[in-house]
């Protein structure tokens, strides 16, 4: 069932907020918009929203508000103000922050009767309302599903547990998916300018090797929640001569080594502590804690 | 045209060199070996394989002959000796180097009038004589294809360029790109078992990111090679915020925070070098100098 009727309300139009609202407005949803600039509701009040005087009507005029401005400082100035009633409406903060601060604003909010949901954007503001649009979600169940099939207006939306931290955590983990892959692509590319070979050429045997990788996580995975990393594949010890190939080439042909050294760093510290017969997985036990540097 | 009854020679009978030996007999190749430690060639006599009682003579059974060894000193100590004759034959030197050894090597060889091909192998033995098994060469595109039939016995053989330092660049580059996905997978990880999400939840949605960005570097390609960074998806400076992000989360969950702060670093450096506006690509700019450190 994919009722378009259900309003919804959408506070904070930045480039982003003023996306969200206009993905909710193109699939029919009676759309109530609030920006402390008001000029920035005038486009998407011409395509048929409700500007809404204060932040206090905005939460009245429907049960699901989204709320997306800058961090979570902004959300509690514009939440927190003596004319606004939380009790029994349901926000969906998509506010980027930390897994902290969403889980003391679902507190805060929860104590004020309000159903609350954190949610990250995995997303540029010109793709949303596509699929390739994804939005994470976390916090109850129940109060995700009473409102996905009007939050399927923005993407590809999806819940990932009931701890409130869970999106910010995923949102940060996918970021450092896709800056790894860049910066990995650029260190390649780098290399092989030297020889004369463009980008173009190098990227597509980048894009394999990334993709063919990306398929061995779910089978790495299950050695890290067996806490047993027997090195079928080769041993951590085997890698690092490797890496130091990888490190001493950068170095020959002019390039930056500071990934390969880093690369090298890691699992140097992981062999210093007993772990060169073990598979790679095992490097998790250093990812795992911090470091002073 | 597939000839397996071309004879070919394989010197070096380590854990890889008797993977290779092997590939070839079981394709149907007359196959020569030969290795220092004599007794590593049993078990392939016993499949079929011929054993020759010096180098010189291992590489007269055979127009083709596959070398792989330790190191470049190793081939160099080997092939380099008095009664070895290298006129008028190929070597595949599939030994793990870097792009100067081989293209030193590929001269050194010519000049004593052997065909030369520098390969690396992107496979573990095991893989060896399944398509699994990735094989780089470089070196004159003729004398790659006069033996490309006898190669395929090994695995997926691919013709990088004339380059002979080809192999090993992509080889490291590729490399890169492993460890990078593997480690940022790792980060991901670390950050959601704090909140008590297990690896095997975490990995299908690491493995998506991953396949899904590498779709992007053919695009992002194109960036690089015009030289030109428009900010199409989005610029340097939000990427940065949202790094400051990853670092604050890490540390705040306790994980390792070198990874977040290598990429911030790389990225700071280009803004401060006047790139906030433009694209991710732009990064290759820093990665393509060296620096001190
Ligand atoms: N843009 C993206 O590509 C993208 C992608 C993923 C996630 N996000 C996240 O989405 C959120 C919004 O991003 P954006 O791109 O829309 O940013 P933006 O264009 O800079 O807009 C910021 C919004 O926050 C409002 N705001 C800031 N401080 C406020 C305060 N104290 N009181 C009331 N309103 C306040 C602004 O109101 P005024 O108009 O009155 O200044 C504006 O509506 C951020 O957390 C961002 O990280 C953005
Ligand atoms: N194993 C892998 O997973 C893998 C993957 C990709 C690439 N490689 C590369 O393949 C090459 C061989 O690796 P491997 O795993 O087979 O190593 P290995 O098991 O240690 O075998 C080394 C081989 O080199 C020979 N050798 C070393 N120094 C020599 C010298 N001075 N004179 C004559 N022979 C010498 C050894 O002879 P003895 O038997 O007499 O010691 C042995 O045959 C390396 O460059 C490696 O980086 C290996």
């Amino acid at each position: 069932m994919n009722r378009t009727d259900t309003p919804v309300t959408v506070i904070g139009l930045g480039l982003m907020g003023r996306a969200l609202a206009g993905a909710f407005l193109g699939a029919g949803h009676p759309t109530t918009v609030w920006n402390r600039t008001i000029s920035k509701a005038d486009q998407l009040v011409a395509e048929g929203a409700r500007p809404a005087p204060t932040v206090g009507d905005a939460l009245k005029a429907s049960s699901l508000t989204v709320v997306c401005v800058t961090d979570y400082r902004a959300v509690h100035e514009l939440l927190g103000a003596s004319d606004v009633e939380l009790d029994g409406t349901t926000l969906i903060n998509l506010t980027s922050g930390d897994s902290t601060q969403a889980r003391q604003t679902a507190r805060w909010a929860e104590q004020r009767g309000a159903h609350y949901i954190d949610g990250a954007i995995m997303a540029i503001p010109s793709t949303i309302g596509t699929a390739e649009a994804v939005i994470l979600n976390s916090g109850p169940r129940a109060d995700f599903e009473a409102h996905e099939s009007t939050l399927a207006a923005l993407g590809t939306v999806t819940h990932l547990g009931a701890d409130h931290g869970l999106a910010s955590l995923y949102d940060v983990a996918g970021l450092a998916m896709m800056w790894s892959v860049l910066n990995a692509w650029l260190q390649g590319t780098a290399l092989l300018r030297t020889a004369g070979v463009d980008a173009a050429t190098y990227a597509p045997f980048a894009r394999r090797i990334a993709a063919g990788v990306a398929e061995w996580l779910p089978g790495y995975a299950k050695q890290i929640d067996s806490g047993s990393f027997p090195a079928e594949v080769s041993a951590l010890e085997t890698d690092a001569r490797a890496m130091a190939h990888l490190i001493e080439e950068s170095e020959a042909v002019g390039v930056n080594a500071e990934l390969p050294r880093l690369i090298k760093a890691m699992a140097d510290r992981s062999i210093a502590a007993g772990h060169g017969g073990e598979q790679y997985p095992v490097l998790i036990e250093e990812f795992g804690k911090p470091r002073a540097d």
